[in-house]
């Protein structure tokens, strides 16, 4: 009671979430929870409760991470390391491809694994993975209207249909990287999304 | 040695890829297995081998039942309910896309959860979802050839790619399906990938 705590939490949830990833909901026990953290029961059910809010806690971080460096990647204004929104766009998704295609052992995006795994038992689970599936699409949709804004996107566009569809080809390329689909394909299909997004017919005058 | 197995082959297969649906890899024990068929471990052994092959079985045909449905909906000739190929592709993603948003409980497509699954840690199950996910990709791509034969997709687009493209969106409406994702949403995923298609200027001539 007001006691310091022995271990630093960050490190805690980052071992945490890695033994989640690796070995699933089921297939990790709280034993195994100890052995990867180094802490007793009681130290880990104290600080964060049972294994089912572990799970959801150390998910939950995760969303708010990706959902964090989307908006960053994505969003315009005076940090923005590259001017053009359909740029952007176009680095965001590329790099995401690039990224499952490079990943040895292939694990796949802990937000698929995660909703693979528990979305069906666990509603606050589901409701996570909601949330991020719709703050995702909603960073994509901002981005597609940014696009319109700038004379890169037409008009006619809807920008959350798009942003949606943006989302599952990126959930969709993240499925065929686990199952080991080629990295040659995987940018081809980041890239033949954007291709077909149709484009402004003039440059709108700027200012 | 020669004797007829007291049990009915495809009905026990049924069973079990039911057992793995739900509880995973990892979640069914032999024990699991063993109640859900009503077999005994050496019956079970003896006709499928161990749980590592069972798994691979269900799964490989689960795959291939799914490449066949595909492209039987994709087709045309003959048999085909839908004249126009672009009809078939709507037809087949919309019936997906309504499919998954249907499902109660939501599990998600058997490829999708046994991707996420076991494809990092079993290189066999791994190789069957790349075949799988390069069949449907190929399916889709031919479909795309009907419609440019038929003059409803423009020639400039890359069958190969637009097929990967498309499935790689299924893939994700499947994903958002899991995590609870609404029906509106899935459907105007699935419908806005099919509006960004290219269509033809002018209809070929027939004949």
């Amino acid at each position: 009671m007001g006691r310091k705590r022995g271990f630093d939490e960050a490190t805690v949830l980052d071992v945490v979430r890695e033994q989640f990833w690796t070995a699933g909901f089921v297939g990790t026990s709280t034993y195994d929870l100890m052995e990867a953290t180094g802490l007793g029961k009681g130290s880990i059910y104290q600080a964060f409760g049972n294994k089912d809010a572990l799970y959801a806690r150390v998910f939950s971080d995760y969303c708010q991470d990706l959902v964090t460096q989307a908006r960053q990647q994505l969003q315009g204004g005076p940090q923005a390391v590259l001017p053009s929104p359909m740029a952007r766009l176009e680095h965001y998704l590329v790099s995401l491809a690039d990224a499952f295609a490079a990943e040895s052992p292939r694990r796949g995006c802990f937000l698929s694994k995660v909703t693979a795994d528990r979305a069906g038992e666990d509603e606050k689970v589901a409701q996570t993975a909601r949330r991020a599936f719709g703050d995702l699409a909603g960073a994509l949709a901002a981005a597609i209207c940014d696009a319109q804004d700038a004379g890169e996107v037409a008009d006619h566009v809807d920008p959350t249909a798009l942003g949606y569809l943006l989302l599952s080809v990126i959930r969709g390329i993240d499925s065929m990287a686990k199952a080991g689909v080629g990295e040659e394909t995987l940018l081809r299909t980041a890239r033949s999304a954007l291709v077909l997004i149709p484009r402004a017919d003039s440059p709108h005058m700027q200012g």
